[in-house]
């Protein structure tokens, strides 16, 4: 089968590669339909060394299960599901508390252990925990928005509401949202979803903060840093903002966001933090009582009243995908997403 | 009047100066019955540069007032009051939210425009919401251990209590508190009062730790940084502990509490952060999802119940102290509480 693999920053390649087998009881091997590119992704993809072995990319899909491991309860060979990005078994101590990114037996795609889902077919370990099937979609007939939508539900729209979720977001609350990558725009769509009265996306890219303003921005910010920061104050009366939520991961976007944020507010940070040290002490956070939230989103947790409300029409987070590419052109897929070119690429396998 | 000065670290000196008058309607004139010394009073005890001036010192009192401004309407000459830490109107969009520190006209005690209250008198700015009156305590027959513990209302139990409470401490939850200093041990019995099912105590000095015992730790922990984290994994059998109140405010205990807290748990800080970079990154805090609260408390928000709690004998929080000076020995209290031979310094005026 064919499967993307990145060598060092800049440098994807499809290979073909032996299809995946079972290797434990509690395996299954899903066919991809539709795969995409992250914006985490992409960092590696700018500062990765070389890496002779190649490391499997992926950690998205929605697909068809081919075959399942003998102690696969939950999903079975036909059924259409989707793969959160990470694996979890779902039933320990964290993932019973809905926090499947800390599963205690839980990994990620795209290890020496694991493969990557931009590929045609993949192995997904833990198969009860990993995969969530989806009701009554007839892939024969389904729609390319409907499958698009499902897709954002393997991570990205589902990061961006677990941003919302960890900042509170609730009626009456300010709400504004670093970012106007996918994670930002599913991060503006959660908040709208939560009910926040005011919704400011702080973007620069017209055509996405257009999309931001669809999913239900009330206000655009385009500049960056102390402008950005005056303008948002500026906004709210001098306040600042109930919530913010951090949707790019590099620290110039966590110091607007602790620039921003109202005394007793929340900044919930989704964005892979691409620092380890940050400000936090009496100037920053404390001094304002400022809380800080965070980290992989347990898609998982999420997951279930997710698809209904997609299967429904509720929400259509799949407008975040502008591009489609296939397989063999995965690579082209990374370069326009670096540059700026493509949204979100989606990938047919 | 006498009153504490600080020319610079180490240099604590009482002096005589004119006795404080009313500057504006709203102020009040306080005779102090007890002030203390505060943990982060130690701060400058260590670091203060020279000052030819010197600084007031001083922000916790309980005392009787004097005298009050034209507009002052809720205490009145004769009333037996708490002054909390922080100077507030109590009507601001941020007091009526319940955070008085961030107070749209509220300031400090010991700036260039306001004095402390290590003092004989002090002026009390914003005396509506800055003063609460104490019913019913008759200081001619007043126990000194009931003065003791309505005077640690005007900030070290209330810190304690604020980083329990944004810490969401509950029945069922397991709580390590970092720091067997007076703030330390209000956390625990914060903690003991909000329910916790396990306090595990972080400190060296048994006759602290003992105090934290009496106040509901059901666990001492004496070992600090990578051993001190082992072995609270340890007692919470390598998950961490669901909530970590930091009452320390130096970069290692910070570092020590995201060593222990659980994924998905909460760090709350109340120890003044003498840093201002931390790691915040994958490894420490985002990784697991990890919050982090705290900041200055907003003591006023919680201090007509935990008044009712004193008088009613259902807290004892006044065990904290075990020393006490006349304002003349407060340079020698001072000494006393750094090199640790006290815990925590009550000053009768």
């Amino acid at each position: 089968m064919k499967a993307t693999f990145m060598y060092g920053a800049g440098d994807v390649r499809i290979e073909n590669v032996p299809d995946p087998v079972i290797t434990a009881p509690t395996d299954a091997i899903v066919r991809v339909i539709r795969a995409c590119i992250c914006g985490s992704d992409l960092h590696p993809y700018h500062s990765m060394p070389h890496n002779e072995h190649g490391v499997p990319m992926g950690h998205e899909l929605i697909g068809v299960v081919e075959e399942t491991g003998s102690a696969v309860t939950t999903v079975r060979k036909g059924d259409f599901v989707i793969a959160p990005f990470a694996i979890s078994d779902n039933t320990c101590a964290f993932c019973r508390e809905g926090l499947h990114t800390s599963c205690i037996h839980g990994s990620w795609y795209g290890t020496p252990e694991t493969g990557g889902l931009q590929a045609e077919l993949s192995r997904i370990p833990l198969a009860d925990g990993s995969l969530v099937k989806v009701p009554g979609v007839d892939l024969a007939t389904a729609d390319e928005g409907l499958l698009a939508s499902l897709l954002t539900l393997s991570d990205v729209y589902l990061t961006g509401y677990h941003a919302a979720h960890l900042g509170q977001v609730e009626p009456g609350k300010t709400v504004t949202v670093i970012g106007d990558g996918a994670v930002g725009l599913s991060a503006v769509l959660a908040s709208k979803q939560l009910g926040a009265e005011r919704i400011i996306l702080m973007g620069r890219h017209q055509s996405r903060t257009d999309l931001g303003i669809r999913f239900g921005a009330t206000d655009v910010v385009a500049e960056r840093g102390a402008e950005g920061v005056a303008k948002v104050m500026d906004l709210t009366r001098g306040e600042g903002s109930h919530i913010v939520l951090e949707a790019v991961g590099h620290l110039p976007a966590y110091e607007q966001a602790y620039g921003i944020v109202r005394p007793g507010g929340i900044i919930s940070r989704v964005g892979v933090p691409q620092y380890e040290e940050a400000p936090i002490g009496f100037g920053s956070l404390f001094g304002k009582n400022a809380r800080l939230a965070g980290g992989p989103a347990p898609v998982r947790a999420y997951l279930e009243p997710a698809i209904a409300r997609v299967l429904n029409g509720e929400i259509n987070p799949g407008l975040v995908f502008d591009r489609t590419v296939t397989l063999d052109d995965v690579p082209a897929g990374y370069a326009a997403m670096d540059n700026r070119e493509a949204l979100k690429v989606m990938v047919t396998a």
